[in-house]
């Protein structure tokens, strides 16, 4: 334990001293390394397949749920894929560099902000193997090192991508210790390095929620997580019924499993006996089941084909992920911005609604990392916010909300030219 | 002391509630708060002086230091100075409401940012009591509630001035609770308050090293703390003697207690046994004590008016908050940075040249804060650097980095206005 601690601290140390160059290094390098790992992972197929057959079979042998080993295989087409994510990533322009805030000031010091990046970033993930290129590709682009420790069940599939995203970038010209994988799965190791703040400027945790909230716990530096989302869309007593019955079914329907889903729906009573029965029709075809409030109820239970039930206290402010909302009718907007701010996660809420007024006070009052109106809640994402790729989704308010691409990997500095000036 | 700390979850429950509202509050409402709070410092002078006259002379029988004295005294001109710098915030634009990287997506969502209020501060401080009135004036310019907990020797001075804050937001329109005073000083409510994540999105502390030391340590939510400044000025082969000389005399004598003053000064072997005994004779004449490296000590050791002893290792990475500077002599500008990267605290860092190469690189490879080319370091400041005013100045990199103002005090949110979208 003591040796793999200390191996732990010389990645550490090799990183940061690669971070310091990494953060002048060309665009130019930075897209080779990408374009190197991209053509990587697909010359080297049969190499990753065979260790990732390997983590697949012990997995299985060890009992490993479906869903799981699902998550653990790669194949030809998800390397094909994975691939075609990297070079989205170096398609997308180099965040690092860019320089705002650029002023003279009354004495002469021209002075302004230029964007560098973070430094080092840790990432402690489970399960997906993909999860150490996709890390990696958004470190090197923003021009951080990273020290990758993935999850025991994928270690040989890891170990394998990480050697290859390593010689990629020696190929590149990457300065040598820029992306550290740590080999050992000692579970030790995860609590020392979340004690490394004097190396580690920002943790990512990748995984299931239990990871998440022990990270999030203990580590002494800056955590993003992709926190739990709670997501409500309210239907305005002027919405378009089309509409609302559209995104609500999005919303629940097309990805149940994730953040951004609906969990609550909120209807305005005017327009609550119209809209519920529609809605359920749609829900009902997909197999929702509606945890209804008492009035939902009396408007919903005369047909035994949808599957509605009672809510209980719990069902509100509960994230769901999975086909199951529940649905309450309030008698006005306040009635929903109330219920909003006291169960949403500050994640994604919706309005449909055909008036502008209506439309207006959800943006300004609702506190959510975002906020949207006549949209389904399901765009909260990287990709579709045409930020190319995300990190993860932030709920919290410090450094950046919402997905996290390239930009939220970086920080500026102050840089100031002066010609003598001295501070009377 | 239960009901103390019931009291204080009372006071964190009523700063988030008027926080949501907060958030939407016009810039005129805010800033006819700051001229009401500008006017009634001035107003209510016999209160306040009367309340802080108690103050001092309890802190004076308890054997108070003279400085920690001049800095919980309050007169005239001080409160005059106080009005005139909130009445600087007020004249500062707005952060809040600003919209930005806005644009319309290919499936027509139309998406951007929206700059809003991080919520609720904490203030934890000591000692002066015109930070009541600065934090306060700071989170209500840029639409935050705030938790103020000062010191038990002002406790007094801060009581008067909090009522007077909260007398003045109520006659401007201000929601009620927006401005929060801890009235118990029972230390315990400290520690408390470290615990209230649920309350409060940004916790500032603002007093001595040992105070700042603990909130960064215990606090469970986001703090901004003024790190410790280890600054340095390096003398390169090709500087200006004449600003070489006013630059260093100004880092470190102008303003020796705080955190941008010059620590160590670095200077090219090829230009030190000139530029080191001009420096040399100014520091003296303000009673600059030298710790010099062995090179540098050559060089000075003949003239015994100046006060120069040899350095120890200790002295390299010193913040010596008063007239020491270290002082050593380098081969080279890799050295001075290689220097730098191991001492340097990341907070203002300073090359003196006249060789554009050695300017751009020094830019370039500087991670602190704030990179000056030909300019003392004693500029880190908000009011310096145009921001107005300042709740304090980071080194760390998330969020923000360098003097912290309004923009600072906020964060973002997602606005995305849809006109029926679903993902596909």
């Amino acid at each position: 334990m003591k040796s793999a601690v200390e191996g732990l601290e010389a990645k550490g140390k090799a990183a940061k001293a690669a971070s310091r160059r990494m953060a002048y290094l060309s665009t130019e390098v930075k897209n080779k390394a990408l374009h190197n790992i991209a053509g990587d992972l697909l010359t080297k197929k049969g190499e990753i397949l065979a260790a990732n057959q390997i983590d697949y079979k012990d997995a299985k042998a060890l009992g490993m749920s479906a869903a799981m080993l699902d998550r653990l295989m790669l194949s030809s087409s998800r390397l094909k894929s994975i691939a075609h994510d990297v070079l989205a990533v170096a398609a997308l322009p180099d965040p690092v560099g860019e320089v705002f805030d650029m002023r003279t000031l009354p004495n002469g010091l021209l002075i302004g902000k230029k964007r560098v990046p973070l430094g080092v970033i840790g990432a402690i993930y489970e399960s997906r193997p993909n999860v150490t290129i996709d890390i990696s590709v958004l470190c090197l682009k923003s021009g951080n090192a990273v020290i990758l420790r993935g999850g025991r069940e994928t270690i040989r599939s890891n170990t394998v991508l990480a050697w290859l995203v390593q010689d990629a970038c020696i190929k590149a010209g990457i300065p040598d210790g820029a992306v550290q994988f740590v080999e050992s799965t000692d579970r030790a190791l995860v609590n020392h390095m979340l004690g490394m703040r004097h190396v580690i400027d920002l943790l990512v945790p990748r995984g299931g929620t239990e990871l998440i909230r022990f990270v999030s716990e203990n580590a002494t530096m800056p955590v993003v997580a992709g926190g739990v989302g709670v997501c409500h869309t309210y239907v305005d007593k002027s919405a378009d019924l089309d509409k609302a019955v559209a995104i609500a079914f999005n919303a629940k329907v097309q990805r149940p499993t994730v953040c951004n889903a609906l969990d609550t729906l909120l209807v305005h009573a005017n327009i609550a006996e119209r809209y519920l029965p529609l809605v359920a029709v749609e829900w009902a075809k997909a197999g929702v089941e509606m945890h209804c409030d008492k009035r939902a109820l009396t408007i919903l239970k005369s047909n035994p084909s949808w599957k509605v039930i009672p809510a209980t206290d719990e069902d509100w402010g509960k994230e769901f992920l999975s086909l199951v909302a529940a649905v309450k009718v309030v008698d006005s907007l306040d009635e929903a911005l109330e219920h909003i701010e006291c169960y949403g996660s500050g994640h994604s809420e919706a309005i449909v609604t055909e008036e502008y007024g209506a439309a207006m006070r959800f943006l300004n009052e609702v506190d959510a990392a975002c906020v949207y109106v006549n949209a389904s809640t399901r765009f909260t994402d990287g990709g579709q916010f045409g930020l190319g790729a995300e990190v993860g989704i932030s709920t919290q308010k410090f450094h950046a909300r919402g997905p996290l691409g390239l930009k939220e990997l970086t920080t500026y500095k102050w840089i100031i030219f002066g010609s003598g000036q001295v501070r009377p």
